[in-house]
């Protein structure tokens, strides 16, 4: 998978954070503040900015009051300033797509500047080196709440097709593959790939799916029991419909994991467990799809909607909705009903 | 619920044992021992006898080798032998139902004189006082492995109604309710309760549903963490699919818990953070059959087999199996496609 | 040991509370309530009523306002309002020992009429069959916090001979024994002794030492996570020298422990991880004073002020401090500098 | 701490294992295998290859027989072939120190071509790049044991003054620094630093003390759990004497720990619970040598022996061992007794 890899000539470091468009912005305060445990950084009318507290910077989720819910942008950081201008060049010069700067603290409270872009397959994208610090609460334990979020882990995408997305991030952004999955077919397909830039399993997770769309934002705590305790605090506070999915552990990834739904149907995976990927030659690892450990290791069946609904994406320059298709090829015996959230 | 009962001349210590079944002792051997960690104290050509690492006697599983799975006995322990005598007066004189005596280690190993009879219901029950001490495994954490299974907590049964059942329970054997379910009719019924001799939530658990059948049999451990480390051990060795539900809190009883099939298809589960219940006068917790926390305060749906199968009974008397019928009122808005397993 | 015993025609229930005299309320309650995550069920300007989530009654720890840290009494919970009469008579009949009643919340609030009394050792207890109920958080998970306390366990004193305590505690009140410690020597000599009304390992101990004091109050939590987080979070709320011993496992009780000190110096244990002792025949667990599984089954020694430190108890009728005494015979090789605390 | 460094031309990935001579070999299997839980890659009459089961290579840890305990080399693995040469220039050339070259296999089973050399201040220091790959165990739950040992994380020495080594591995083997300690005199010292070049908090720590001599080696386990279980299974096993300080939590690292003594006083470092540096500008955390929290940001005092006691060294040339002298500077208050151990 990563063997025939360009290294490009700029260092995306990881993934940073994501922006949420939510209708209702106190009833989202109340679940990722009040009952997630999630650290609010600061807030204004229509946002909040919000982090783990293992994160040392401004923020990993943001919270934007919005007519729908939807995706604004995904924020990778950068190890340079000068990499901003040698992603620009990539996006303007090599793919003859559009770009949009952002001053210092030009949209986002904290965040230097910024470029932000459409990536070919409709991802609203934006890169950065610097964003404000904040106090790193990592050993205020009196301030860990609920599920203790530590930090942003990763984004999960769906796309109608993995091969080309996955390729133009390994290939252009520099990604690594550390796990795949492909059909049981003779000549078998990529289904899904998970996509590292930080040491651990992946900063990106591309799954096949009607898409563009985002399935999930994962955010990493310590231990598995914090993950049980979110779940008692869920059901204690009315929110037993949120948990979507688990606990269970993932085959792939190894993660023990959660699945909860926002008030606006964003989908949230608490994560623990995975491992350290730093060893620069290991081989991505297969699975195939199949193989019912690859999903659920154990825990019970992924529900329908796990699988049908998902996250509708903005464009960075209209605010739009970004279109989307269905898989030309799916393999799943089992055809579900796919029903287009948002 | 517990007012009107008249105590019983006799004092029932605690659920003790369950006998099962099994149609290959070998295999039963490699889930129960390899895999779940029960300690086996002793065995012979066609039977294993295990307990757990908080058991201080002999047994409280007995696998036995047999034609078909089944349910051979559940046993209680008496506080006094004469109890035994007392018992038995209530079958013989007061029922007019047989019993039958047997002597010091005659069929059991480590059990001293015993009571059997087929209570009103068909549920083949064993009476005892004395059983031969085993070592504590308390504090030898090197000998608990996988689940750590600490000591049996409760059987679960199913019978077509609960109102007998469970008033014969009280009246008769001095059982406490600790907490019930009633239907949400406007006279309401009793659907399920959960019934206590030792003072935690319950020894025994009566359901709703074709009987008479064993539900489950629960065996406590203590902590959350060794039912998910079970469940990483049972999908490490092949028994993916023996993980039938959860893990999960149920809103009755508080615990935590992972319901596991084990080869012949006999229900286990893996139980743990219910509550002291020794105070007298603690008034039973009603629960509304349409209330979702009940069964579950979070967690996946359970699946229609945990519902539908469930374990034959065998006469103590001829060994053969024990005929069940389908509930007569059953509230429940889905109906339920009832197999009757084994 | 509860061999010889003639059982009570009364029938105490279990430990129920304790009330600590403090010096700074509201400093108390930065520690219990905000630190500890005792819930506050009640307060006036001169105290503070507190329980853990799993208690069902209005409090099982009071802190009241005093000029010196100490304890006003040890309250025990009866089954039947006629209980107190025959208590009553044991210490004016039988004893020929004064009692004061206190009539429906005469001095605490939510309890019921109470007998006090000093036992012949000098302990300040109180008696009470009736305490209001309080809303119970067992399943209000989004309650519970730091150390998660679900209840009074036990009280732990310290008195300069044990066997006449022991002995007054089993044959007058009806305690049993579940573990006890006697010396190395060839008489040996009861050293210490575990003594349950509820069917746990104690509801108290009796230690050797500079007394009659407190050595500590035990309260339970449900997993041995619930200490390390409150550890985590005694420390990162400037507390972390009021962590005296700990975190380890006992020997005796196999309990998973930390020792907490207040403000004022009284002694807390957060206690998880003992068994069940409902089944009427267990014998008492024997250790040697010289095995050093005993106390310390693993974990770092305790310090010198654990041995010595304790907390100063109070007269029922004259709120005078009681006088202590040391033991006459201290087999322990490394004699401690017994300082009196308070 | 890490701007004026000089990134090197090579490449070191991260620390990879530790060479332990042991005086009884049957003895430390029984410590390390059966005891602690690692996992016996593969033996021969004088050696033990061991790892952990998220290890994918041979070994992280040698135990070889020998007359004395010691440390016959710590091994790090680099990027790159010839990164080996590179490393060989920097000895050879610019350091004007020898080196030893290996064969593939010659000396360790399973491992590639390798370099070794005695660094400048006395440590026996491997490099290669080529390892067998082991089977990965990390989802073979059913062979995870007692302190489900992860994977090595780092060692720790201590030398006589730290400035000195701490610059030479930032700047001439490309180490950054994650934490550091200062004393609290007027113009402050470096009293200790933690280096990394894989993204945690450290591959090598560096202490002052008696040295050079190795500290610990710590190994990471996925949760505090596995820590407590170890301490159980350790007692279990009459090893309890063998616990040497912990459970508790470092300031620096934020690492939940247990230290713990083989049979041959070799310190092992069970380590849990620190955090993610992948991102490149992080600044290096001071804390003064006077902060409590620095050390043990709770939990028991560490004894005299963890001071004073460490691992004697060898030379990779002529296996004696390596002359250790004491700090010249030492401003701790306390002034330790320094016995050299082995």
């Amino acid at each position: 998978m990563n063997k025939a890899r360009q290294a490009p000539n700029f260092d995306i470091v990881r993934t940073s954070h994501v922006e949420f468009l939510v209708t209702d912005l106190e009833r989202s305060r109340k679940f990722y503040v009040d009952t997630l445990g999630f650290i609010e950084t600061s807030s204004t009318k229509d946002r909040i900015y919000l982090r783990g507290v293992e994160d040392r910077f401004h923020h990993s989720l943001i919270l934007t009051m919005g007519t729908i819910p939807a995706v604004a942008h995904i924020a990778y950081r950068v190890r340079n300033d000068t990499d901003l201008d040698l992603i620009c060049d990539l996006f303007e010069k090599e793919m003859n797509l559009p770009v949009k700067w952002l001053e210092d603290g030009e949209d986002e409270e904290g965040l230097g500047p910024a470029l932000r872009a459409q990536d070919p397959f409709g991802f609203p994208l934006e890169f950065f080196k610097s964003m404000d610090e904040s106090e790193w609460l990592l050993q205020h334990f009196d301030r860990h709440r609920a599920a203790r979020i530590m930090r942003i882990d990763h984004v999960n995408v769906l796309v109608p097709g993995v091969d080309p997305v996955s390729d133009w991030y390994t290939e252009r952004l520099g990604f690594l593959c550390s796990e795949y999955t492909e059909t049981n077919e003779t000549n078998p397909k990529i289904w899904a790939t998970w996509l590292r830039r930080k040491p651990t399993v992946h900063d990106i997770a591309i799954m096949t799916g009607v898409g563009p769309r985002l399935h999930h934002a994962g955010f990493s705590v310590a231990e598995k029991d914090n993950i049980l305790d979110c779940a008692d605090i869920l059901a204690s506070k009315g929110y037993v419909e949120n948990i979507e999915r688990g606990p269970g552990r993932h085959g792939i990834s190894n993660a023990f994991f959660l699945y909860i739904r926002d008030p606006d149907g964003h989908r949230i995976e608490l994560y623990t467990g995975d491992y350290l990927s730093s060893d620069p030659d290991w081989e991505p690892l297969k699975w195939k799809l199949d193989d019912q450990k690859r999903q659920t290791f154990w825990g019970a069946p992924a529900p329908e909607k796990w699988f049908n609904e998902a996250s509708t994406l903005l464009s960075v320059f209209t605010g739009n909705t970004v279109p989307t298709s269905r898989p030309l090829h799916d393999p799943r015996k089992k055809k579900t009903d796919v029903t287009l959230a948002h």
